[in-house]
């Protein structure tokens, strides 16, 4: 209960500090029978590891996922899957010089009060490499349903966003670029700002949009585990993370209901989709889609006025190489949090009728 | 695991649909030694009630709470709360003429896609009804944590928003006018809006703003359930809710990070709060305000076209009365959700260390 | 969390304490479409009723539940069910004399430590009153799997014991007399026993034993969820019993491999089964069977010394109508807790492999 | 939700197979702040390992566990701890003779019918390897609440009983002799009973006491979560266990009330202790003591008839190096699982009132 699972059915449980011996995780409640390609998930770990690209923060990490039970002859065994990623760049002296340091914006302070004690080490537990365990999981969640499609892209960064309707994107231009932006236009001015951003020492926000195709209807557990409630959970838990919506969103609450309900077509779909994808809490077999706001990065390579944990004032500055943008990287992180939801709703629904 | 509860160690489990015998549920993991004031808990359950104003449903529902364990001269005892709310309401007749249709943007297609049944009398169990034991739940929450203040408001409705930052509001204005918005102009221009609306059978959306003051620090459990995680979820879970963001949310994605970085003064409180009192999941002290979208309502007093269970062409239009904008009824709900999720925490934090 | 659910799939949630309002529960996650016959319920609630045979109790309880929600035109809709069953015999007076006494053996001095507070009017929440939801629950869990039978009976009062195995006993005698042995030399025996042992103002021990038949094979979900590890906790949390055993039991701690290893037929059944129909937590299709040890009930219609809250010494005596061996009333619980035991691990079978 | 968890608050999740590459797990919940000797673990672990007296089997396993996270500096840091302990044994060769056969009384059969698919090595999943993972929660569990002793003991092998009550024994000698039997006398009729029964190649079962001193009044969480109804479920999940009883146990059934009852000093502590030291579920300061009975050993130093995977009839023999009698070594396994449940109420009762 102490907050490090997900999922009710499929279940994943993970470990690890940012600098500790390694990370990982266990998913528990994946059915037997499942035959895995472990290659596609090192290939989602992959998207999201550091080094990858000139925008994304050039730490070498190679992220090498090592799974230890639950898989027997290349299939699942309805055993717990235990799997590990060795933390290859931990060096604790590059991280003396903030032990005492509360950063703006990080966790150092809230943990500190919280536990009264915490692993300084390039933010321990907080730090955004706990994602990758997340990664292995939504991997594996996806080859549960494999007929479910997950598309997911850059947004926006910054002011800059994509000004089509997702209908209208080529989801198959999402690894074209760095920046994982569908829009060829787009992607370039936003990756013209990351480098602009970079270049001042500074970070900048953006935003992930998800697009989930093939959904079977009936998904999603009213009235409190309702299924946007269980993504937006999902997403809302990711680093950095300041709001969700989902079809209409925030825009939609400046419509009339005569423009806003989507109305049905004799087999049940819908004419339009401000709904997106799901009603009273329940897949409906349209698109699921959803936004996500990034917050820029708060560790900066300009100088910064701060506390210590005495209450000082002190100054500091962000050293090694950290993400200009969060965004391109967050993508498959998004992704993975998606499958893990649908995979476990997709479980629970095996059960709703008789 | 069907959904129906809320909550880790302070957990409301509801029953009840729009049109049955009664509503109600339990709460488990209330501490003993709790004086509770049953009146307050009425008084909140008032604030939702139909028929409050001449801007909201003109149905009659007393909405009377009664408890009936877990209460014992005036303390709680650390038993179950039980409670129910009659269904003063509840005549069948009026619902047949939906019986088979499945009205747009509602619950009744995916209900049936689900379950392959439904209690079609008012929407059943997705009825905005079952929200009434949320308000009872959380109303009992806020008595577990009383140091912590709630303001909950109307921040929208349509194209209308308070245009002021919620710290120059005088929350003392919110129970002033019927939107329950704290700002008298915009509220005046709000209230307009919905009876034009209205006149027209047509429904609006809206935001709702919610300010909590006087956290302790330290709530919040990483990574999953990150504060801010579980009040998304919370939120979202509450019918025509389409987003929610915290502290700088969708627009904080346009900062740089030399914008949002909230500096910290010596006591360890910061000078801005984009972060919205919520650092690395875990509360830091400071407000924490969130924003949530609400869709228009679905049913119009307006003829529709829509399909039957058969998947035949009808037209339908809404009888009886309903809110031409659910917000200012949302504005209880919200707030007894966010109370839900604080206490709940509040009990959790009482164990992180040692 | 605290303690009033039980089940991970279907689960029930309980609430109400001896001598308030009401009791009642909660089932979620009952699947859609089961045609209850709920009859049948209030049946099994006869069955552990007061006042029904000369050798119980005699208190008048009717004990008639109601069902508010989850159920309609008599089939279950996948929404939770809710139910109450009003509490007739609430009369605080009657228990004014025990209001500071801590009764031996009893429950009130754990709670008043443990709560700071207690409902003293018949023993409040710790009541085996609180089993009459239970017996609800454990109904409703029976029709979700048809196909499984269960036989539930006294195996024992005092040192009285059926001497012949179960294989050998005709289930259809368990009704046909007040003790519920369906081995009619033993039953008169344990009758007369529990007479005297009444006309002493005393009370007597027991066992009680179930067997259940047609179980699918598959059943249990290792490593901590074993079939009979989840059986254990259910009949352990039934008031006033002190042990569980299933197949071999204690017994078969004293045998060697050779003995006790079941042989297999070629059809996978085995041609003994000391195992108990469970082997590594899983059902293999042969007859479970268990046998639960319930201690003599505490309170007595004697003189006994005791304390109050304040630790000095007063001596007291049971006022009232109480059970002289509980074992007769407590065998439609055990029944109820074994159903909602198997129900739960059929259900969550569903999704062992795909 | 498929079994791999055990407990609420203090949450220990295992995983891996017999001959997988690595068991382990992850502690969730653990609070911040414990000064842990990880020295005291392994210790544990050492009473748990193969090949550590001449009684026991003589494989040779290290059983090294290493932590992997949430330790920092020597202490907690209230984040999940994860541990592996690799499996140094891993030769699946030994077992291809068993690849196709169902071993009688094991598991083999039942992960067949449930899961499509098993890891037949060594019996993969329902290994009682699994075991040193719950010994290493056990250790960390102690830690949490020093003040608590536990002693656990052999109190029987096959028909040879310790006589004397547990009060009597001087739990110093538990570890003086390899059969973990505190009664020298009795320790040494049981050795020399194993060590012919090993002659035979046959195997015996046996019981273990646990005997729990220094227990916080107001432990367990009624009504389903009972203190016995966790430990017995606890206990119950263990290989080989067929049956749990506390206090007077089955014994008890055959006494009176009146006999029964434990009479209250004035302090609150009582003049004798048939209650096992919990009341209502609820620890009430007395010692709690409990029996758990062991089958023997299914797999046997002799041919056996049994049948594959296609119903054919085949005849086997044990391979390898077994236990004759799983009763020492089981010994820290059942200490550890009370620990883990101790552990859990402890830190659960401290939000059981304000």
């Amino acid at each position: 209960m102490a907050g490090n699972s997900f999922g009710t059915l499929f279940k994943l449980t993970t470990f690890g500090e940012s600098h500790g011996t390694a990370i990982g995780g266990i998913i528990d409640g994946c059915p037997a029978g499942v035959n895995l390609d472990l290659e596609k998930v090192q290939e989602e770990l992959d998207k999201r590891r550091p080094g990858q690209s000139a925008i994304v923060t050039q730490r070498k990490e190679p992220d090498t996922v090592e799974f230890l039970s639950g898989i027997f002859e290349g299939k699942t065994t309805g055993t717990p899957i235990g799997f590990v990623i060795q933390n290859s760049n931990q060096k604790s002296k590059d991280y003396s010089h903030i032990k005492d340091t509360y950063r703006p914006s990080h966790a150092d302070y809230t943990y500190d009060e919280k536990y009264g004690v915490r692993d300084y080490r390039g933010g321990g537990r907080s730090s955004a490499r706990e994602t990758a365990s997340r990664v292995v999981g939504g991997a594996i969640a996806k080859q549960i349903i494999p007929e479910i499609s997950f598309s997911t892209y850059t947004a926006s960064v910054g002011e800059i966003e994509i000004s089509v309707d997702h209908k209208e994107l080529d989801f198959n231009l999402i690894e074209s670029n760095p920046v994982r932006c569908p829009d060829p236009a787009s992607a370039e001015k936003m990756e013209t700002l990351i480098r602009e951003i970079r270049s001042q020492g500074d970070t900048i926000g953006g935003t992930v949009q998800c697009v989930i195709k093939n959904v079977p209807k009936g998904l999603g557990e009213p009235v409190f585990n309702k299924l946007h409630a269980e993504l937006g959970k999902a997403m809302l838990s990711i680093n950095a993370v300041k709001g969700f919506e989902f079809g209409s969103g925030f825009e939609g609450t400046k419509l009339k209901g005569s423009q806003h309900n989507d109305q049905f077509n004799t087999d049940g779909s819908t004419t339009t989709n401000l709904s997106g994808g799901i009603q009273g809490g329940i897949s409906n077999g349209m698109d699921i889609y959803f936004r996500v706001a990034f917050k820029p990065v708060a560790t900066l390579m300009q100088k910064q006025q701060t506390i210590n944990s005495k209450g000082e004032e002190v100054s500091m500055q962000g050293k090694g190489r950290h993400d200009p943008c969060v965004v391109p990287r967050a993508v498959p992180i998004v992704e993975a949090m998606a499958a893990l939801v649908l995979a476990d709703f997709f479980l629970q629904n095996k059960i709703s009728k008789i």
